[in-house]
């Protein structure tokens, strides 16, 4: 897309003559692809793109998906598709780059012998990383873009509001996973935008859990964290729940990260550095008896990728929130052996503050066994 | 796993002092990190291995996952858990790696940012790249991995038989491809390997295509390409129909495709390079009406990633096949604007020849309208 080419060299500085992003295999694709070129299907493994100052990209590609490639640049301006057979990409990149040029390369997203591969290819060329440019204009979202995360978030919040009807004593973690991608593909989901997280019981105190065959019991939290893709663009969205006998800690526990999540929300606005809003979410948690229960980030960029650049609202983030930028806010309790809650939304930074993608109640909730 | 990291050390000239794996955000992910561990669940985003000579393994990860990395490191013989905070990943690799060491990276997966931090991070050390040694060491299955993929196989091929019937006139692919993913979770997949591939009539002649809202009508051609994960091992099958009113040459091409399959199956055994068994599925489409619309490679080697390795059966690979490689044998003929017929099967290699993990039938089937 040219205004987004040219919105990546405005964001480059030195500017180099050319971005140029390389594919590997899957899953080493670089997101960047799919920001500069608007392609709703195919994986590109292989296919090289090359931007230029002007706004216009060349992108290589082989016969796995050389269709869809060409129905997309009819309708994305300043577009021109290259068909190349087995073997013919390195000479078409030495036609379209000049041996002497700076290139600008996505190093976070480059696999290294991608990255050796093309000083091989372009011995005279300099290559600088273009990686910051690219992650600046991929940051603050296009109102399209927002609009795809927003889809993406509504299927998200429809299901995260079933979740109470899909709860069985004795269904297992990943059946629930099952029923929840379901539900997300049923409404319209192009797939789950990332393995879906479910964990019953002392399984839910694990962030990054993966699901297996334990069974759910009168007693346990949950801790539904899922998202569903919509044309390339992801949600993420947790919610937390309680089966059956009900628990006074884990009932206070989820009070408790809502009132963070609230703390945080209070100060979200543009020109606050994302740690800013990290720090007000984490200190309601460490004011309370759980201190030291919340072992993550507060969230993330979101956009073409679930972990979309490295900005966000952890700890470590002292860049100001820009407006267009989509961030998840996603505080979390954690206690090791017994149960943890997280909730997490979707939120898109607007002039005054921010704005909910998505939807479904975060309140405590009880589900009855 | 001690006999993993030392398989690995075995496949590498020069050897170097320590092999380190360094992940990223996901999905720049090292898909030997789950080979060295093998842990069933967790991201691992930013994790670090060093693997060493005798078989032992340091993990350096932080709190999103550590509860089951400690889990799996009691069964895991020879692995040790450091569980960082943010910040500290850098200082531990440098106390665990003798500064002047020969330090063997994946060069294929680790991204150049990635080598950039750890030049930096060692800047005494040297580094070589351990991909090939990697690779090698994964592209032999040993019976235990052969058995998920077989799980992985089990449950794609019990969806390809069920996907006739499935089929109705007006659904979409998309709801078809949720269906097919609905299915493989409810038999115990830990998710899909890979985006569905669903394409009805003119879209099924694009090997890569994305399901979209597309209609299923009579006469269309179905291509299905999809797999189930399943304790981090993928299967990948492809079965085609033909759905309502008969056509006399997409029949002609299914057949072609199939004889096209046996005749690289029966030239498939250990000691015949990648490249030959190609040819031989490539001979029969091209002594055929359809010669050149056999657009790909014959298969790719298939296990913990879906495209695991450079190995294969494409028309590079010089390498010989070797027992306990798992590959897919995948011919397929594409009728741009019309159709297309892949037929694609999972398939381990033996001493006498090779063994089907998928097992659905491949014959020539019009369903009913």
């Amino acid at each position: 897309m040219k205004s987004r080419v040219e919105k990546v060299f405005r964001n480059l500085d030195p500017k180099p003559d050319v971005v140029l992003l390389m594919n590997s295999v899957d899953p080493h694709i670089d997101g960047c692809f799919f920001y500069l070129f608007d392609v709703p299907g195919g994986l590109f493994e292989g296919s090289v793109e090359i931007a230029h100052p002007d706004g216009q990209l060349d992108v290589i590609t082989g016969a796995l998906e050389a269709d869809t490639a060409d129905l997309a640049a009819q309708h994305d301006h300043g577009v021109t598709v290259h068909r190349v057979g087995r073997g013919e990409t390195a000479n078409l990149v030495k036609k379209l780059v000049p041996g002497s040029a700076t290139v600008g390369l996505n190093f976070r997203e480059l696999t290294h012998a991608g990255y050796n591969q093309l000083t091989e290819m372009l011995p005279s060329a300099k290559f600088i990383d273009a990686g910051v440019g690219l992650q600046k204009a991929r940051a603050t979202k296009e109102p399209s873009e927002v609009e795809r995360i927003r889809s993406a978030a509504a299927i998200g919040s429809k299901v995260a509001l079933r979740i109470p009807s899909m709860l069985k004593t004795g269904m297992t973690e990943l059946e629930l996973a099952a029923e929840m991608e379901y539900q997300m593909n049923r409404e319209g989901a192009n797939g789950r935008s990332f393995s879906t997280i479910v964990g019953f019981g002392a399984h839910s105190a694990e962030p990054h859990y993966s699901p297996d065959g334990t069974r759910l019991k009168s007693g346990d939290s949950i801790v539904c964290d899922f998202g569903a893709w919509f044309r390339r663009y992801a949600c993420d969205i947790t919610r937390s729940f309680h089966f059956g006998a009900p628990d006074a800690e884990m009932k206070a526990v989820h009070e408790c990260v809502e009132a963070a999540q609230q703390a945080a929300l209070a100060v979200l606005r543009p020109g606050v550095p994302g740690k800013e809003v990290h720090a007000a979410a984490e200190a309601v948690i460490n004011a309370s008896r759980w201190k030291g229960r919340f072992t993550h980030g507060l969230g993330h960029s979101l956009g073409l990728a679930v972990h979309d650049g490295s900005g966000g609202l952890a700890p470590n983030v002292d860049d100001p929130l820009e407006v267009g930028m989509v961030v998840t806010v996603e505080p979390g309790i954690y206690l090791t052996g017994k149960g943890g809650v997280r909730i997490e939304d979707d939120v898109v930074i607007t002039k005054t503050g921010y704005e909910f993608l998505t939807t479904a109640p975060r309140g405590y909730l009880e589900v009855a066994a």
